[in-house]
C-alpha cells in the first residue's frame, strides 16, 4: 500500500519487470487537456533501455497503450490508465537469483517483508517500474503546460563519479541535454563520462553520480506547509526513485558551512513581481515556491548489478559468490534524467491543483 | 491541507507561534499503550526555547495538556489531542514585520499564497510549530517501545559550520548526546561549537550544520515501495522541518563517487538473521529496512533571523533595511535534534503499523 | 484511524464525553474567509444539551475557543483548531457502566475492539463527539457562503415515531424550523411530537424518527465518481452520525416500487440553466449535482439509553438488569438537525473545493 | 479524483464502457494469498451482461487478465492490476446521445462537470465500470477467507417493484441465490419477478427493487469510529453503485417507528462470545461489528434506459423526444447482487486490515 503518489493528481503504478506489463492509473487529471500517445511515447523513449551504447541492451519498445480517460484527443476527467507490455523479459537469466541474495539489491528485503518474491527479475524494485511514473509525468507536463505555459523542467547529469560538469543552471535547455547520450550538457565532461562509463562496464563495474534538476517559471504559492512543503514532496519523490541516496535543494549541504549573513536571500523588486537577489533558498521558502528557480540535486549510487564476482549468501544461509549475468546499466544516470523530471512534474502538477482549490481570489 | 503526516499513525498539527497555542491530534494510536504526561514533557523540554545559553531566550514552559484519548494512564485507541499554550509571545517585537519581508523567511511566500498572514510572529513557519511534532513523536516512541523494545533512535549534531565532530555511530547513546548543550557527543567538538555559536551570536550572525540520526534494531520489513519507501518517507519528514536543505541516507552523496564493487554490501550470515558486512545502504534496501542500522544526515541552513542590517523590500515594494529584534536561536541544531528524532519515530511507527496490517503470517 | 472526514476540507475531531474536552482541527480551509466565534457558537447552541424541555438536562455551555488559524477575523489558510471544554460531566452516574454492557450502546464493541474504554460516559460514542462536527460545519457554511452566496442547507424533523409532518420541501426555511423546539416546521405535527416525547420520557422510554435535509442552489458539477459520488459521501457522513440506521436520497426506497417511465426526470430548459421537470433524482445524477434541490432523509433509531429495567450481562458474563440513570435525550432528533446540516455542509464544502481544483475553464 | 476505495486495501478502478477496457488496480493486498484467474472469473460471470434472458443482451465475455502482482498462484504484496477488454461496444447505437440528454442518466452532469464526455456510451457512469469492483471484490473475498475462514457474504434480491420475497436471512445460502436467474432465493417470488421483468421489458419499461445483503461470522471489532464506522463505509460503498437510492442497516427506517424498549438488543452470554438476543442493530454497534449478523438493504431505482418515447432537451436546449435503442437491463437487480457483495467484501477486507494494524494484543 505505497504505490500511489499525489493528493489530487494521483498516480498509482503497477507491474513487475517480468510479467504482463507495467503501467499507471492517473486519477484526478483535469478534463479537456489535449493529450496524445506521442506525448507519452516521447518521454518513454528517453527512459527506454537500449537507447544508447552506455545503457542496458534489454530491448523494450515500451509502447504505451492509453486504455481509458481519453476521448477524441482530450482527457475526460476520468482515470487515465496506461499499459506498457513487457516484451524482452528473460527470466532464465535470473535463475541464479532464485536462491541467492544479490548484494545491495532488494531481493532479500522483499522476501523478508512479503514472504514471497518474483525472482525472475527485479520485480517492483526494478527500474522498469518507473515506466508508469514517466508516462504519468508526461501527462502532468501537459497539465502544467495548460495552466502555466512558461513552466520548464530540465534535469541533467552534473556529475559521474569524479567527473563534474560545468553547467549554467539558468540557461541550460532540454535540447542541450538531449545532445549528449549521458544527458550532460557540458560537452567536455560528457565525453569524459561516456568514456569512463564504457571503461567501467568493460571492467564489470558500475558508477554513481548526481543529477540536478531546475524548474523555471513555477508560479508563486505552490506547497502546503507544514508536512507537504514543496521541497518535502520533492524529496519524497526523488528518494522513492531506485538507487537514490540523497537530495538537496538550493544551497543544500553547502548551507551548513555558511553564515546567515551570507545565506539569506535579499528581496528585491522586479518588474512584475518580488524577487530575490541570490537564490540559496532554491526557489522555495517556508515550503512554498517564491517565483525564483527551483533547483535541487539527487545522489545516485553505483548500479548494484555488476559483472564481478561478489561474496553473498544463499537463501538457505550458505556463503557463496555471485556474478551478474543479465543486462544492466553500468550507470543509471542517463536514463534517470527523465525519471527525475517526471517526479518533479508530478509534484508540481499536484501542488498546482491543490493551490487552485483554496485560492478563492482567483475567480 | 498539508498538516497531516502518516497513513495509519496520523498526526495533524495546528497552531501559530502567536495565538492560542500549538498542538497536535494523533489519530490511529493503538490502544493500551502506557502513556504519561512526563513521556511527552521530557521530549518537549529538549525542544524548549531557553533551555541553554546558546538557544533563544524566549521563555515558554511548553506544558502539554493531553485533552483526550487517554484513560487511567493508557491510550484508548481514540484521537489523542495535545495542547501547549503560547505564553511568552511578544507580538510587538514583530511590528516591523508587518510591512517588511524578512529575507529567507516565509513572510513573503505565506502572504503570496494565502493573501493574508499573521505578522505577529512566524505563524506556522515558526519552529514553534514543531511542538506538536515532538509531542507526537514522544507518543510514537511509546508505541515503538511496546512493539519492539530494543528499538533506539538517537540523533546528534555532527557538524556546526566548519567544525566536524568525530562520533562512532554504532555506539553513540542518547545519554552522551544530552551531556552537551549543543547535543554533540564529541566533547572536544562540542566545546568548539559552543564557543563558535556564542561568538557568532555576539556578531549578530547565525550558523548552519548537520545532524545525523541512527535508528537501531528496527525490525526487517518496514517500508512500502514504491512511493512510500522508508527512506522516501524519512526524507519527506526531514525536509518538512524548518530550515532543512538536504537529506542523505547511508553512503549518501559520497556514493556518487564510489564504484559498485566498493559500494555493494555483501550479505553474510549472522546468528539470528541475515546481515551485511558493510552498510552503505544505510539499513534500507529497495525501500525496506534490512535489519542493519538505519542512519541518515540532515542539512540545516543558518538561522534566517540575524541581528545584522539586511537589505530587503517592504510589502509595498520599497527598498529598505531590516535588523531583527525579537529573540532567536543563533544556530537551530541543538533544538532540532529532538525534532529529527520525533520525525524518525513518526515514520517508523507509521510503517510498523502498516506492516502489521499485511503481515498475515504473524498470527 | 477513522476520525478524519473530507479530502480537501479535512476535519479531524477529537475528545470523549468525559475528559478534557472535545473539538476539531480543520485543515484545508481557504484563507480570508470572515469567521467569528459567533458563527460557531450559533450552531453549537442548536446542538447544545439542555436547550429545551425535551432534551437532556446535562448543562454544557459548549463555549468554543478557536485556538489557531484565525487572524483579525479572517481565516489564515492554516489549521483551525477549536476546543470545547467538558464541564458538566458526572462520571459517578456511569459507575454502573463499568461492569455492565448497556444494551444497544457501544460499550461492548469499544471494549472488544480496543481492549479498554472510558466507562465514565459514552466516550467517543457519545453524541458529545458531534460538537467538533457542528463547529466545523459552521466553518464550512462560511466557505460555502463565500463561494456560492445562494446556497441554503435546511434540515428538519419530518417524523417522530408514528407522527409524520407535512412539510413543503421547496419552501421550508431555517427560521420556520427554529420556531419549534422539536425542529419540525409543521406546527400541528410539532405540537404532537412534543407531547409524545414528554409522555415517552415520563414512561422511561425513547423514540426514533426521520430527518429530511434539503440543499438548495448547490452549483452543478459537485461530486467525484465513481466512489466519491456526492450521494455516497452524504450517505457516509449521515451513517457516521450516532443513532442513524438509514439514508435515502430523492425518491429513495419508494423508487423501488416505480417504473422507469414514472421515475425518469425529463430535462427541460430553464431561463439560465438546464433543469428537470420532476426531481426523483434528488438533485444528483451519476454522482454529480445537477442544479436541482438535493434532498435526502436520515433514519434515527430510538435513544438506547432508557430509564426502564433492561436485561443484559456484566463484563464478566453474568446475567443482570440495568436501568439508566444519567441524563439523556428521550428523542435525539431535535438536536440531530444541526448535526445533519453540519455533515451536509462538510460534504458540499469539500466537493466544492475538489471541483475548483480540476475546473481549469474557470480561470 | 474519486476512483479509489479503501484505506489499506485500496482499489482504484478505471475505464469507460466504450474504449480500451475497464479494470482495477488493487494496492495493499497482503502477500501469499492463493489467487487464480477463476476466482475472479467466477464473480465476473455473475455480473456479466447476457447471462440470462432477463438481462441486457450485450455480449461481453468479460475475460480478466491479471497483469501484475501474482506469482506462481500467490499474491506478491505488490499492486494487482486486472484488465477486461471491451469487445461488444456499439458506439453507433449511441449516436443519438451525442446531442440529447437522456433523462435520469449522467450525460448532462458529466458534460456540465467536465465540459466533455464520451457520448459513445455511458462512459464511467455505465454499470460496466463495476467490472473492476467485482474483480477486486473477488480478491477481497480471498483475503477474508484466509483471515476468517467462516466469513460468508450473501446478497439476494428481496423485492422487485411490488413483489416482495420471503427469505430467512439466517439460513439463506449463496447456492440458493444462484438457483434463480433473478437471484431471489424465494422460488415463488422469483418466478413472479421474472414474469414481471419480461412483461415490463416487452412494454419498453423498467423496474426497481431492493437487495438485501448478509455478512455472517464477521469478527468482532471491525469499524473505525467516528467517521469510518463500518456502516458508514458500507453506506458509502453501496451509494457509490449505479442506480442506488437508499441504504438501511439492521432495523433501518423501521427503527424510526419503534421505542427504545422494543429496539434495544439485550446482551446475552453465548458459548464462546457475547451475543445479543435480538439484532435490530444489524451486527454493528457504535460503528463496530459486534459478532452478530451484519445485514442491510439497498434500494435500486428502475433502469433509466427505457424503450419508450420520453421528453427531454438537446444539448443546444431544444425540446425533443428520445427513445432508447441500444441494449439494456429492464431491471438491474439480478446483476447488482454480485456488485453489492463485492462492495461488502471490499469494506470488510479493508477494515480487517485496519484492525490488524492497531490490535497489538494479537501477537
Amino acid at each position: 500500500m505505497g504505490n500511489t503518489f499525489g493528493q489530487l493528481f494521483r498516480v498509482t503504478t503497477f507491474g513487475e519487470s517480468h510479467g504482463g506489463g507495467v503501467g499507471v492509473v492517473i486519477d484526478g487529471c483535469p478534463p479537456r487537456i489535449a493529450l496524445s500517445d506521442s506525448d507519452i511515447q516521447g518521454e518513454l523513449h528517453r527512459r527506454r533501455p537500449g537507447q544508447s551504447k552506455i545503457t542496458t541492451q534489454r530491448k523494450e519498445p515500451d509502447r504505451a497503450e492509453i486504455l481509458s480517460g481519453l476521448f477524441e484527443g482530450q482527457t475526460l476527467g476520468t482515470p487515465i490508465a496506461i499499459l506498457v507490455r513487457n516484451e524482452d523479459a528473460r527470466p532464465e537469466a535470473y535463475e541464479s537469483m532464485r536462491e541467492t541474495w544479490r548484494p545491495s539489491h532488494a531481493d532479500f528485503t522483499y522476501e523478508a517483508k512479503y514472504g514471497i518474491r518474483n525472482w525472475q527479475g527485479g520485480g517492483r524494485a526494478s527500474a522498469r517500474e518507473t515506466v508508469g511514473r514517466v508516462a504519468a509525468g508526461a501527462v502532468a507536463r501537459r497539465v502544467l503546460a495548460t495552466l502555466f505555459p512558461k513552466v520548464e523542467i530540465v534535469a541533467y547529469v552534473m556529475q559521474v563519479h569524479e567527473i563534474a560538469a560545468w553547467i549554467d543552471r539558468r540557461t541550460v535547455t532540454a535540447n542541450s541535454v538531449e545532445q549528449s547520450i549521458v544527458r550532460c550538457p557540458d560537452e567536455n565532461a560528457s565525453a569524459k563520462m561516456i568514456e569512463l562509463i564504457e571503461k567501467t562496464r568493460a571492467e564489470g563495474d558500475s558508477l554513481g553520480g548526481t543529477i540536478e534538476c531546475v524548474a523555471r517559471n513555477v508560479p508563486i504559492g505552490l506547497g502546503e506547509p507544514v508536512f507537504d512543503k514543496l521541497e518535502a514532496d520533492l524529496a519524497r519523490g526523488m528518494l522513492s526513485l531506485p538507487a537514490t541516496k540523497g537530495f538537496e535543494i538550493g544551497s543544500g549541504f553547502a548551507a551548513t558551512r555558511m553564515r546567515g549573513s551570507e545565506h539569506n536571500d535579499p528581496f528585491e523588486k522586479r518588474e512584475d513581481r518580488v524577487g530575490t537577489a541570490t537564490n540559496f533558498s532554491g526557489g522555495i521558502q517556508g515550503g512554498i515556491s517564491n517565483g525564483e528557480e527551483i533547483y535541487f540535486r539527487v545522489a545516485f549510487k553505483p548500479t548494484a548489478t555488476i559483472a564481478r564476482e561478489q561474496r553473498t549468501i544463499t537463501t538457505g544461509g550458505q556463503t557463496t559468490t555471485l556474478r551478474a549475468r543479465g543486462r544492466h546499466d553500468p550507470c543509471v544516470l542517463p536514463r534517470a534524467v527523465p525519471m527525475v523530471e517526471a517526479m518533479t512534474a508530478l509534484v508540481l502538477c499536484d501542488h498546482a491543483l491543490r493551490q487552485r482549490a483554496i485560492d478563492l481570489a482567483r475567480a
